[in-house]
């Protein structure tokens, strides 16, 4: 594509011009889905329940409490909350008057909260109960709040506040009209910010406009997609400050889904009971989560008696996880992929009508994929060379998306994300002919060996899949004829042996003959961060002479 | 809403702004459905089959073919033509190199064809086998067209061909390569047009954007929309020359649904082999189609094996027909409404989870109802006081719509088709609380009685529920102190008789006293459009003094 060509104002005018507003999505729930029930496990450990109606009166009673506080349009105003109704409201009232929704992370380490709050100038902070202590712990840090609102009633207020300013939710809003214009904004408006932190460097802001989210929801929940009816419940695990859930806060109220918010008790007992209580029909999260969950369930001998299917993103999806949740619970697992650039969602691994009729492990082999792009992105890859590679299910090379919905510029940084109009993920993926996608590494650590691309993940799989192996990480290290060559550090279980020449031997056949590793290194232990990734950073630094050395 | 506030750049730079394009829809297939079939019954009478790969190559043939031809953006193509493979490429060529796919219903009169043409003034016609002695007849008053593509191979082109520069498409796109750019169009750009005829006046055409068809294509295919998936398989009978075949033909590549195209063979025994063979699951059309289908499966005592649902739209699906689809066949009958200037999807009624849990005949009486809107698209009721009116179910009033996808402006008009921002239906409905929308009269139709508004449709389907009436008619016919009264017109079964007396006394009990026709005539038979409806316009002439003459 090249220069985007204008169209007269005359042709134009055709059709109506409404700009894509997310104060349209609770509009609509309002007139179509207005009985339809939110229902929240609250901090103060009761079960909330009430419907799209009620949550956009007290949406538009917050909207007027905030102007009436002097938010303005464009201000920022920042939450650390759970996954419940008054987060819910806060998204709608704050977008919806053309503020900007900035969800912080509770699980960053204080200063990194401190940092990123200064960096957006957030105004106001809406906290959880469950974080007063954080909060109170971080705020002499703060330069740009000037109200803490703690989400709860009077009655769960603290006696002595330690915080300047600390107001009351339900008195913060309690006499403000429940009528509320939203205004005509321009779609292209920023309506919500999320924070991403690399391995390195300080956390960037990607700031959702009305328009991106709007078309996130009717990309996100295609029939291909999250496929969300007025049939549905969903109970979103991925909480509200990790890239809005996902979206679900807009798909739901938009297509008549019933949502269910778990609040702060993400543990196997209160979810199972949440999940039976309120007919939860689907689910979204991180792999984690899921542990305790069907570990309970398991241990109780309990079933599931509404619970059909669940997504699961954010990291791929254990085999072992996959085949509990569909074997034994007959819930379909539907793998997907995005990243807080992509708002989030890029890809769904749902099986298409020829899939479908493959045997059980070729039908298992798509299914740990990361799945095809929903309509409105679009994927390449590229090679080395810059050049676009082919969509064969082998080649794999820099994952390049692009679309409505994809970050072009991070929040107050003067140059583009982009190289040639695409958003480059930093992950390096395959694309196979069905438009089925599967992330092979990360670009920073794949090895690059003579030109040709050695993934190190598939080295570090194959290892983990011997019996002596707890734990490996395979990194390139510099190499003077070929550029970088991997090599593999494992970490063994305990009181297992093995000895370099074994392992090698184990690869025989398994990989091409020039991805076998030079060296093996056995290791006590190896480096993570503090979400439990492996930290391979380190290990370059640490053995970055060790072929040169040899 | 009010005036729209434009955003800083700075901000609205923040995420990617790809335009929606419907050259997108096609290149998203290739990508991810590459390998999905697109069926054909041919006018040469046998099935053509190949895939979305195939397709695009061809669209972009015939792109470069045009541009060879001298089309550029703007100028618009006409078709005459039936659903088939051939008017899919043009769709997507013509629209996705900047030109106007402007599909004609042959159909009409062949005065309105050449109107439409020469209003449009078009400037290439590509039509059909079928349709060659109708363009033979109309060519002579055709003023734009300089060009005539017989939609069809070498063998069937007229051995003495009576059209000037007629061409045979497969020459018309040989040797072109099947490489295009599809050019970076502004999304406001006109992609389409179809002209709309009311029963006064000349046709009025609506220009559809790229905006505005990628916006339709998400909203109508929404979960609880269309809800296509890669899935399903769906045969459109409502013709592509009829308002885009709803949208299905953008639809279907973008969700990597299978296509079935009926061509001209709309009889109950083709269309039945269609559906069985190529394992149709979902189908859309207007009633009047259904009834030879239904009637040819009955006859022979056949039964659908993969047929799941048929949206129904165009005009009220009738109880018994509804009937027969669902407790005969299992088929769910999915209504739906829509007119051109919506693109044309306004509503659709798909049951909502509490409302499955209620008794057959009041779900029945929900699955007659139009329908809840689809998310994009906003409905409001209004008074003859202009007021808005409440969403009760009782309520009624003029309907009005607003939207992505709604006209604004018709096709070379120079006054806005809006009142208020709103696009007035002309029709008059009740919307319920569920957000249900049901018509109960055309505007021109209600009679105005002392400020309130009675149905004539009601009274007419009062009227003709009583087993000695063959039809009937309400008009409002203008009366000295009511403004207008009802008149019942009623056309007897042969053999039937009725007194006035009598026929007014079966509506007592079943309508508000105020609604009951002041008199009642009996005629030998009433008049109508070409397509059949009542010619009411005629009848409120020929009635006009018949309250002041009494």
């Amino acid at each position: 594509m090249t220069t985007i060509v204008p169209v007269s104002s005359r042709l134009s005018a055709s059709m109506m011009h409404n700009p894509l507003l997310i104060s349209s999505i609770l509009e609509h729930a309002v007139r179509c889905h207005g009985d339809i029930e939110v229902v929240s496990r609250r901090c103060e450990g009761d079960i909330h329940r009430y419907t799209y109606t009620d949550a956009a009166k007290r949406a538009k009673q917050l909207a007027n409490a905030l102007k009436a506080h002097g938010v303005v349009e464009g201000a920022r105003v920042a939450t650390l909350a759970w996954n419940g109704y008054r987060h819910f409201e806060i998204y709608y009232a704050v977008s919806g008057m053309g503020a900007i929704t900035h969800t912080i992370n509770p699980r960053l380490f204080p200063e990194q909260i401190a940092y990123i709050a200064n960096h957006a100038e957030d105004e106001i902070l809406f906290f959880d109960l469950t974080f007063l202590p954080l909060v109170e712990a971080v705020a002499p840090k703060l330069s740009s709040i000037k109200t803490y609102v703690l989400m709860a009633d009077k009655t769960h207020m603290p006696a002595a506040p330690k915080l300047p300013n600390l107001q009351c939710y339900e008195d913060f809003i309690a006499g403000h009209a429940a009528e509320f214009d939203w205004p005509a904004l321009d779609e292209n408006s920023p309506a919500s910010l999320c924070y991403t932190s690399g391995t390195t460097g300080n956390p960037k802001g990607v700031l959702y406009t009305h328009r991106s989210t709007v078309l996130h929801t009717y990309g996100a929940n295609a029939p291909d997609g999250f496929g969300l009816t007025s049939d549905s419940v969903l109970l979103p695990v991925v909480p509200m400050f990790h890239v809005n859930a996902w979206g679900t806060p807009y798909m739901c109220p938009a297509f008549g889904c019933k949502l269910v918010f778990p609040g702060p008790a993400m543990d196997g007992a209160s979810l199972y009971q949440l999940f039976e209580q309120e007919g939860v029909t689907l689910s979204a999260g991180v792999p984690t989560v899921w542990l305790g969950l069907l570990n309970y369930v398991r241990t109780n001998n309990l079933r599931f008696s509404t619970f059909k299917e669940t997504v699961i993103g954010g990291s791929a999806c254990p085999p072992a996880m996959l085949r509990e949740f569909e074997e034994i619970h007959g819930i379909t697992v539907v793998h997907a992929w995005g990243m807080t650039e992509l708002s989030p969602l890029g890809t769904v691994c749902r099986l298409k009508r020829a899939q479908k009729l493959l045997s059980p492990e070729a039908q298992f082999a798509i299914k740990v994929k990361q799945g095809r792009s929903v309509f409105g992105v679009d994927m390449k890859i590229v090679g080395s060379d810059g050049k676009a590679l082919p969509h064969d299910g082998k080649a794999f090379g820099d994952l390049y998306v692009r679309g409505g919905w994809v970050c072009a510029q991070y929040y107050k940084e003067t140059e583009s994300a982009l190289i040639d109009g695409w958003f480059p993920t930093g992950d390096v993926a395959t694309i196979d002919t069905d438009g089925f996608m599967q992330i092979t590494d990360r670009s920073k650590d794949v090895i690059k060996s003579g030109g040709e691309w050695i993934s190190s993940i598939e080295l570090e799989n194959l290892a983990m899949s011997h019996p002596a192996v707890m734990e490996a990480a395979v990194i390139g290290v510099a190499h003077a004829k070929w550029d970088e060559r991997p090599l593999l550090l494992v970490v063994l279980k305990p009181d297992a042996s093995l000895t370099a020449a074994d392992l090698l031997q184990f690869y025989e056949g398994k990989i091409a003959k020039w991805w076998m590793p030079d060296d093996v290194v056995f290791v006590a232990a190896l480096p993570h961060t503090a979400t439990g990734k492996l930290l391979k950073m380190k290990l370059r630094d640490e053995y970055r002479e060790h072929f040169s050395a040899q």
